[in-house]
Formats: structure tokens, sequence, C-alpha cells
């Protein structure tokens, strides 16, 4: 049906068309290999969150890695869109040549700094924009937004349960890879289990009652097939049917079930995870969890804490795998700096809104640890060749409150970037899940509580150094001169 | 890194473990074989509009029809996640050899009528409920919002720009298509334009302005390189430098190019349109098109278009891919019928919830079309065997408020469901995407405006014939007798 098979396909194409008609410009013109810098950050924290939790670097490598076009993509680029066949043949051999840097996945990302910064030959770097953002921006929201849900469940297990809510597959994959990343302990994403090698969890939908028809009869044929037993009660009347039911299977099996619990699915949480605790507890079972789910997110789970809900397992579908309250993070992609004659020169975007315009320069984003309490006191973005560290006493003031400043000593200044690619060869190693679990349990334990709270929590200051500001106003001048000797001559 | 490489990756295992822990009791049950009714439905219309539009079912044809567990899938099953060998060899010859009837892409669909209706050997049934909610939940959302964005574009252009906001790549592709399915006319994303064989567009970012320093040099050096011109005139003053040098380019090269228009990306776009058109007029570019994008959706059109905003082309990037008002739709496949002793006995799930108790039995649904205006009178779900077209006089009444009823004669009662795979053989050849854009373009013109208002539509019919209704009822009083003769032996 499809004259250009998928067979293959790469994701070399997935970028907007726009990139690749500069990709010709520079070509054409000659300038497609002058050494660009582009920045990604994005401006605004998501959730109204103190913090965001950095995914999507494992994705990006392998992105880039195989960054290639294959011949249905050039042949579509010719045949369909009609580039002209030198263009074509420059691309069929183009790979991605640049140094990527970035931070870590599970690093603590706060706005207006560079998460990643991509120093490679201009075509390359612009090509490669779409792709990057698409996959750190969904990442990077779902890691955020887990952490901000498992902040509120605490010590009690979170589970991701939102294949079937999620904006398509790859979101379902790499949303509960994500979750994982913000502190879940399991998906129920078999595939995502399978490609991450992370835990999987689930036991039976109200499908299998509604088979059996009778809980009794579904719960009974459930244990004779499996050990480890959750029964979910909420099929037809969770405390009149569901419990006793799960109850009655669960003495009748004794020791050859591992009677894990009962899953709640609907109704009052809060009332009837204490009345379910009551049943279990009664009948002996005091080690069997209650296990809910439906339609939970941060503000539902915090309420029904604070009611005493008895509440051992959390699972959470749609509000975590779509991000629901907000589903777009705003990562952009920005050139910070471009080659001319040789040496780099700062490049600048302007706008009337002051948030939108871009911080010139290549800039290396530290953390500064405050040596005697072992807390962030901040983040600060400095250009490239200043040396942090060497500073006794570092002045941080906020970027355009500048009178909001304060003196920072005994600091550890953290280089937050990692080199991923050099030159077009990879030199970093992804780290296994777990790793990077415990890696934001660290981070946020460098964060004082009130950066953590999940209403209105205090601004942590990101500060550019002296340097930098003063590069940034220089650079506005500058364009703003132009612009007016411009509209002078004409 | 990975122990099961990805390459023989299928998404057979793209589900919740809970079905295959449900597949495994049925399997060693011997009820695996029992044939199941499962239907596809959603609840609520999203984005409180008055009619959904359904997409989905190309991919869902695409996942069934390759649906079998690779070799790696199955070690996975097997040495990581512990099933036992015998079990693991009944999957590994299991395919879906059931039966797919389905709404067609591009048709209108409401709440709580079935999109889909699955009929299959129970254990294929509930294998495949996870996929195909992950695909139908996101598409028709998509698709949904796209007519809804369009429908107060109207005439004018709309086009697809959000790849780098969407969540993760497959909802860029599939919204992009699912996009165009709603009426927008082309999206930025290349790899889609090619896969799917939709138009795609794009000229160039603020990046090539920075990359060149200034806008006359960028526009140039686009224009000496590119036949058709869009200059992106907001990187550092819209008004004052961007039109400015975009006029002056545009006359600079005359003929040699096909200038199609300016885009602006930030601002007050009423304003900034206005004047721009103003500047193109009075330059003598009549015929070219003010393109605007910047975070726009229905509601910020409807007051651009209210203040006389002069846009010819609107860009719709995160509001659109994200659904960011309403990220998830909640469709859900609930069990209405299952075989017992060689014929189908219809099920029910009960809840406290009202709205959440499930219409049981093998339905059709029909679009009731008045002969006399061409208009549909509502939609009509009946029980299988019913013959709707026979009735000369139709009584439609409301679902849980019966009281409102209506009698309706001279009608059409359209079945809304194709045979799409008829015991596991495809039988049904998807269309072209202008067919079904057509298609959804001509079943809208069906639905009375009062449907179509983007804010408080009027709230269109979706009844039960009397048979189901009753049926329904029945059902739910047997569920409760039985619980309350349990209740009573205890």
């Amino acid at each position: 049906m499809l004259e250009y098979g998928f067979k293959d396909d790469s994701l070399s194409l997935h970028t907007d068309l726009y990139q690749i008609n500069m990709a010709e410009t520079y070509w054409r013109d000659g300038i497609h290999e002058k050494k660009a810098i582009f920045e990604l950050f994005f401006r605004r924290l998501p959730f109204e969150n103190g913090y965001a939790v950095f995914a999507g670097l494992e994705k990006a490598i392998e992105y880039l890695e195989n960054f290639k076009f294959t011949d249905s993509d050039l042949n579509y680029l010719q045949d369909e869109l009609g580039y002209h066949e030198d263009f074509i043949e420059y691309l069929r051999d183009l790979t991605f040549t640049g140094s990527l840097y970035s931070m870590k996945e599970g690093e603590l990302v706060f706005n207006n700094e560079p998460i990643m910064r991509v120093e490679a030959p201009l075509v390359e770097a612009q090509l490669i924009e779409t792709a990057l953002l698409n996959i750190v921006n969904y990442q990077t929201l779902i890691a955020t937004k887990a952490a901000r849900i498992k902040g509120v469940i605490g010590d009690e297990v979170a589970l991701e349960f939102g294949t079937r809510r999620a904006h398509e597959m790859d979101a379902a994959m790499w949303g509960a890879r994500a979750a994982l990343i913000g502190g879940f302990s399991a998906t129920s994403n078999v595939r995502a289990g399978k490609r991450f090698n992370i835990p999987v969890s689930g036991t039976h939908a109200h499908a299998l009652v509604q088979a059996y028809r009778d809980e009794y009869t579904a719960f009974k044929k459930y244990a004779e097939t499996h050990k480890d037993c959750v029964f979910l009660v909420d099929t037809y009347d969770t405390l009149r049917s569901g419990m006793p039911n799960a109850i009655r299977v669960a003495k009748e099996f004794g020791d050859r079930i591992n009677f894990i619990g009962i899953r709640l699915d609907s109704g009052d949480l809060a009332y009837l995870s204490k009345k379910a605790r009551k049943m279990l507890d009664e009948a002996g079972f005091t080690d069997a969890k209650v296990i809910a789910s439906s339609d939970l997110d941060e503000h539902t789970i915090m309420n029904l804490k604070a009611q005493g809900a008895r509440i051992d397992v959390w699972g959470v579908g749609t509000k975590l795998i779509t991000a629901y309250d907000q589903p777009a993070l705003g990562a952009v992609y920005k050139l910070v700096a471009i080659e001319e004659d040789g040496k780099l020169v700062d490049t600048i975007k302007i706008s009337s809104n002051p948030e939108k315009v871009t911080t010139p320069g290549r800039k290396k984003v530290y953390r500064i640890i405050n040596q005697l309490n072992h807390h962030s006191e901040g983040d600060y973005i400095a250009l490239y060749d200043e040396q942090v560290n060497d500073q006794k006493r570092l002045r941080m003031f906020h970027p355009v409150h500048t009178f909001i400043s304060k003196f920072v000593t005994n600091f550890y200044a953290k280089d937050l970037h990692e080199l991923i690619f050099e030159k077009g060869i990879l030199c970093y190693q992804n780290p296994e899940i777990s790793d990077i679990q415990q890696y934001v349990q660290d981070n946020l334990s460098l964060l004082w509580e009130e950066y953590k709270r999940i209403s209105k929590p205090e601004e942590y200051p990101v500060d550019l150094s002296e340097d930098c500001w003063s590069n940034k106003m220089q650079r506005i001048h500058e364009v703003k001169s132009r612009l007016e000797e411009e509209l002078d001559e004409e």
C-alpha cells in the first residue's frame, strides 16, 4: 500500500521539515561545517514543582548513534519532496560527528539551565533538534511527575499502570522507564520489563471475575494457577462480596499460595481501605497488603493519606503516564554560539517576552554544594572557561532581580555535564536503572525540604555568573544598537 | 547490555502483566478457547466536545496481523518471569484467530457506544486489550482535538507542528496522522509524511537567522536555495526588522522565488498579523500569506479571529499533539458476553458508580439518519439480532432519564460496524487518508450545528433499544439477587 516501505525506516527523518530545508541552505552556502553550539533547556518547571528529574539520555544516545538516512528515506526526500540529487548524495553519508555534553539521567534539573549542549557541525546540530526535544521533553516530564508522586507516597510502594492511556506505544515504554527513574518500583508493561530489565507487576482484572461469573470461582481458579495472589475485589460489591470471597479463598488455599493481598479499583478508597484492612486483620492476614488504583495522582494520594487510608501499594496510571495536569514540558534548543573566521561568536535571540531571550555563549552548569551542611545552595551557570572552584567566595545573584544575592563559601561546585559523544564517538556507558534510581534519591537528599513541597515550593536559585550575565547584557545591547542603526539607514 | 535483544521485539508483550496471568489461568483451566465478546468504548466525550472522531484502526490492524510472540519474548517470560514451559509452548503458536468489528476511521463516535467489538477465543481477546486501548485512546483523542480546532479555523489552512512536544516518537507519528484525519492539511514531521503519505510543511526556524546573524542575509540565503519561501520574522523585532527584511528580500528576488508569506511565532498575533498584512499589501504582496504559530489552541484561535486577526495559515503544536486540556480519553474494554455450554451468556460489571455499570450483550450501533432533513437523530444501540430498519417508527429514549424520548419515522439506520477480521483473516482494506478526511467531513455535515459548538454543545442522543435496556436492567437485577442470596447463606 505504501510506496516507501517502513522496513528500512530510520529515525533520521523524525524531524521537522524546516530542519532539512535549513540544512540544505547551510550546505549549498558552504557553512554547514561551521561549528555550532546549541543548548537544550526548559523555561519553567512543570507542575509548579520545585525541581525536575532529567530522563531521556539513553534514548538520545541510541538515536544519535544510529543517525543515518536510509535508502527509502533518501528516495522519499528526492522523489516526493523534490530535493535535488546533489543534496541527497550529501545526506547519504551524513552521520553525527559532533560532541554531546549532557546531564546524567536522574540529575535534578531546573529552569533555564542547559540540560544538554551539542557542539557539532551546524548542519548536524540542526537536523537532530526535533528528535532530541521529542525525547527529552516527554521522558523528563514523566520522571518529574513520578518523583513528585513518589514524594507523597513516601516509603510505600508505587506501581506504574498507565499503558492503556499512554500516548501511543513509545510513550508507554519510555514513560514506564521514566517512572522507575522517578522512584516507582515496577510497571505493568511487560515489553518495558523486557526492554529495560525493570520489574513488572500485575495479577488479574475484572474480566477474570466476569469470565467465571462469580468471585469465589475466579479467585479459586487464579489461586490454582498462580503462587502469588492479589485478588481484585470490586467487580460487584467490594465489602459484601469481593472481600469475603478473597478471604475465603485465601483461607482455603493456606500455604499453597502466597496471598499478597487485595486490590481496590473504585469507590471511596479511604473508607474501603480501612474496612478492608480490618477484615484482613480479623481474618488473620495481617501481612496481606491493600493495593489501590483508580485515577490516582499526588493530590488524591495526599488527601487519602490525610484521612488515614490504609493503603500499602499505590497503582498510578493515567495521571502519571500522560502528565495529566501539564502534558508538555516545553523544552527548547537554541543556538548560543557559532564559528566565525575560525573562532566562536556568541548568538542571541531577542524577544518582546523577556523570558524568551536566550543566554548567549558556551556554558557550564554547576551545582553549588555547601560543604558544611551538605545541601545545595543553588545552581550556577558560568561561561565555559570560568574556574568556579578556584573562587573562595562565590557571589550568587538572581539573574533578573539582581539585588537578591548571597555570598557562598566552603562550597564545592559540581559540573553537571558529562561528555557523552566526543566528535561522534560514544564515550559514555549508560548506568543500570537501579543506579539511576539511587542517583535521584542521592540528589534529592541534597535539596532542602522547602524545594520539595508539592504545593508552592520555594524557588531554587538558578543564577548566572557575573561574566555570563554581563555577556548577555552586552549581546542584547549589540542587537538593539544594530536594529537602531538599520532603522536610521532607512 | 540487555540480555534480551530488542531486535526480534514484537508488540505481543506490549500488554499489562495481568493479561498474561489471566491467560495462564484460562489456559490451565481449559476455558481459553471459549468464545468471548469484548467491546471497546469511552464513557465521556473529551474536551467537553459534542462528538469524537475515531482513529486508530490502521495501527490496530497492523498490531493484530502481527500478533505473535517472538523467541526473545518467550525466553523473557520463561527465564525472567518464571512462567512454566508448557504455557510458553502454548503461547509460541498463538496468533489472533478472532473476529474484529470496528467503526471506520473518521467515524464520529459518542460516549458509551462500542467503537470496536472483538469476538475471539477468551485468551486472545484478553491479551490484546491493552494494546488496542493504547492505540485507540490516543489516536481518537488527537483526531477529535484536531477536528475541534479545525472547526474554529474554518476554511483557512491548519498545520500540525507538534513533534517536539509529543509524548515520544510514536505519538508524534500517529498524532500527525490523526491530525490529518481531523481536518489538518499537513504535518511538519517528515517521517510521518513518508510513512503515511501525507503532506509535510515547513521552511525555517530562528536558528537560520541566528546562524547568519541578521535577517536580511538569512532570508537571502534561504531564497537562493529554495523556490518556496516563508520567512520567520520574529527573531529580533517583528515589525521593525523581520517584516521589512522579508519584504526587501521578496522584492529583490521577485519571480525567482515563490514568496508564500511570513510566519509569526511570538507576540500579540492579532496586532502583529494586522500590521504584517498591511505591510505586505502596501508592498504589493497581496497574495502573500500570514502564517501564525505560538501555543495556539481552539480558544486562542477563536479569540484572535474575533479580534479580526489577519491570519491565513494556523500552525498548531503542543496543544494539539498532547491534547493539552485533556490528555487522556479513558476508553475501556469490557467483557459483554461469554460462551457457556455452547451458547453466549451476557456478562455485566456492577459498580457503585452508575456510569461504570457496563451494558451487557453483543450489540450493534446504528446512526439514525432522518431521510427528510438528512441529519442524524442520534445513535441507537441495539442487541445484535434486532432488525432496526424493519421498524417504521422507532422509539428513542434516554438510557438513564427514560422519560426523555421521541419517535422517529422516515429514518435509515446505518450500522456503524464493519467486519475487519473474520476468524483471524483480514477482510478490510484501509482507505487512503484523503478518503478518511472526506469521510469525517461528510459525517460532520450530518450533525446539527448545535452538536458542533466548541463550548457547551447540545448533548447528542446515544440511546439503547428497549430490548437492550431491558436486558441490562435484568442482568443488574440478577447480580444483585445473587449477591443477596450469597449474603443470606453466610
